[in-house]
């Protein structure tokens, strides 16, 4: 390498630690990623960059691990202004006699809008670069990552009732339709179409959403098997599971992810399987709402796709999916009966690649290699709580909490500087949340 | 009430919310807390405390809840120094071919009081103002915890073999018996006695062990029921349960506290009940290590007293009792099929008033109520991604993580103070849980 052959860019950021997700497992030392627009350029020893690469700023991160940013694939994002609302109730009482009550007479373009910043706010500082939503006003959500620059699958809602959104399914399928035209070739903003379950969709708006996903190449993500009772009520009232009513319909393929997914035998497995659909494990909403156990290994050892989501703030009740991915870790060895089930490094990869993949994005996101785009984190182990420091990646997911999470880029474009939000203006987010308190106790 | 009346006093906590744990469920608003000397003197509206009380201090915690200190009833506060070294390993692989190797190596006076001092740190950053320890050199932890003015149950620990404590059983005791003398009149340290396991203490030492309890009142705390496995293997050898060997040996009482207990069949229950032993809930170390899941639930119902711990850093990987009742609260669900299990209120004093009554001390501590001594914490709730405020109860168990905690006392002393501790000189702690760090991985 000779004096001719430097190359500018833009940033280059000194590693301590370096977990590239790909190759899988590695944690490698001393590293330097070097980023050039919304990619990454490369990734070397600090030393050959001292010899290749110049950048216009240079940082130091020599007590920080860095690794891709996180993506949580399940999520109502605007929900987190209804945190803490109504605790410790079973899913159905939850919802009937609290959670829709509270939508119908508060949910509004506004509150989603502020919600939805609330929630950016709170993932962008535990490390989340991507998320999913799937709420009413999509439209709203959209808009707002866009503006804030956050990577979204944003789902519209399709259910058989109205809701604030609309009258029906057919107008849920229009609005979906021009969400899915206006953001199709947006850089951040993935629309998706959001049938919100087997027992609140019928077979015809089912099969609409079929048709929608074929035409536009949009994926679809719903809740299935989130309860015990869910399955049985199907199988009480058709004879048929719901996995495998919406296998019949075509609802199932690569394109599909299918969110809790706690109640699984051989035959969903095999449909799973078959279809190449994806699992969105929510931990802690499923235990919360004493939901049930999702069997994670035994999904894995299937080789189905397992990504983790944290649900809505409402059932959580944070949005830190550091946090999610140790209760996923934990849980899923005491399930499996094995210590040695879904281990950190595991973890790790079902946050990121595994979640690109689910979203059809795994050569663009996911894992930190030359090429793919700069969306990626820093996590400072500096902390005398973390010391010592044996294993990095032991850390990120048994020891830490995601306030931990110091920088993010998305897109190449810096989210989280030293732990301050770059753009969004947290005192009067916090400002509006409490108006909106009010409101709601009033 | 007239100026005459006025009373003089320490310190005045004027407390946004409060949560006294007894009576249970209640959240009161806008509360002060007035201390004097090592006790609480009074509770009281704010207004009514303007009219009666002068105090040296006062301050004011605006957007803050009062509650009791947390009591970790179960820890092996050294091994915080091995935090991560060994993760992803089922209980016996983990104990044989990594801890018990390292302990083996390292393991000394200095090293016992380094890892206590970095537990007590963690512990008192997050919360915690009495916890349990059963680790070699107690009598170092003894001191240590005095010094520092941590409340804490000391447990000598007694098994078959040699360590680098002693040489077997006979010297443990002896050892155990002086531990005892030493500290038993002390405001801050309850030695007591820590047999291992029913698989490494036989009949003998557990005898003498609770002859010595019954001589000197000490408590008993004890490993029992982690796995099936030790069930079984007990089964096997013997015909018996270990809980039942316990009873008959008469381990079990009113001064006895089991750990672990994943497994409960009815005998158990009966025994549990019919002994009015207390059982220590750890559930992120039983998730880690695959060891079961603990029917917290059932065991309520049962009328038994739970009480919860975080076992050491080794195998959580932290000592943050909020994120353990977290953990409880929500695997308390799934485990019972029931959301409505293991509420906030009633997870809250799993942590504080049930633990006291397993230390035979909740005439003293555990609760805010005039009269009891001043071991109380402070957790700030103005930050933006704890917001909206509906329930501090539920913020403190499911959205908390235990670094929002800003003050405490311990026997009326300030111990944490705007989240710095005054005690314990935490960037020299760094310094040597470093060199111990290069130490082991040479």
């Amino acid at each position: 390498m000779t004096a001719e052959t430097i190359t500018a860019a833009d940033t280059r950021i000194n590693a301590r630690w370096l977990i590239p997700v790909e190759p899988f497992g590695v944690v490698l030392e001393h590293q330097a990623v070097i980023l050039q627009g919304s990619r990454i350029l490369a990734i070397v020893p600090q030393a050959e960059a001292d010899q290749s690469y110049r950048t216009r700023e240079t940082l130091d991160l020599n007590q920080h691990v860095v690794l891709p940013g996180l993506i949580n694939l399940h999520g109502h994002t605007a929900m987190s202004l209804f945190r803490g609302l109504a605790d410790d109730l079973p899913l159905m009482t939850w919802l009937n006699d609290h959670i829709w009550p509270a939508e119908g007479k508060f949910v509004s373009e506004q509150f989603v809008a502020d919600g939805t910043r609330l929630a950016m706010a709170e993932m962008l500082r535990t490390g989340t670069t991507t998320f999913s939503d799937m709420y009413f006003f999509p439209e709203v959500t959209a808009q707002a990552a866009h503006d804030t620059g956050m990577r979204a699958q944003i789902c519209f809602p399709l259910m058989d009732m109205p809701t604030v959104w609309g009258s029906g399914p057919e107008e849920y399928l229009r609005k979906g339709a021009d969400l899915i035209e206006q953001w199709q070739r947006d850089d951040y903003i993935m629309p998706a179409i959001g049938p919100h379950a087997p027992y609140t969709v019928s077979d015809g708006p089912l099969g609409a959403a079929v048709e929608l996903a074929q035409q536009t190449g949009a994926a679809i993500q719903l809740h299935l098997h989130e309860t015990a009772f869910e399955v049985a009520e199907a199988v009480k009232a058709s004879g048929q599971r719901p996995l495998a009513r919406m296998a019949d319909l075509g609802v199932l393929g690569a394109n599909t992810q299918c969110v809790h997914m706690t109640q699984i035998d051989e035959s969903d497995l095999a449909h799973l399987k078959m279809t190449g659909a994806h699992v969105v494990h929510c931990p802690e909403s499923n235990l919360k709402l004493a939901s049930g156990f999702c069997p994670v290994q035994k999904l894995l050892d299937h080789d189905i796709n397992v990504t983790i989501g944290t649900d809505g703030a409402a059932s959580n009740n944070d949005l830190d999916l550091f946090g999610e991915l140790k209760t996923a870790a934990m849980v899923a060895k005491a399930v499996a009966d094995d210590a040695a089930a879904l281990s950190a490094h595991k973890a790790l990869e079902m946050a990121t690649l595994s979640g690109a993949r689910a979203l059809g994005r795994d050569h663009d996101i996911g894992s930190l290699v030359a090429g793919k785009l700069a969306d990626l984190i820093a996590v400072d182990l500096s902390d005398p709580y973390l010391q010592p420091v044996y294993d990095p990646a032991s850390h990120l997911v048994y020891s830490n909490h995601g306030r931990a999470v110091s920088h993010s880029w998305i897109h190449g474009v810096p989210q989280l500087q030293d732990g301050r939000l770059t753009r969004i203006d947290v005192p009067d987010l916090v400002l509006r949340v409490n108006e909106w308190r009010k409101q709601i106790l009033s």
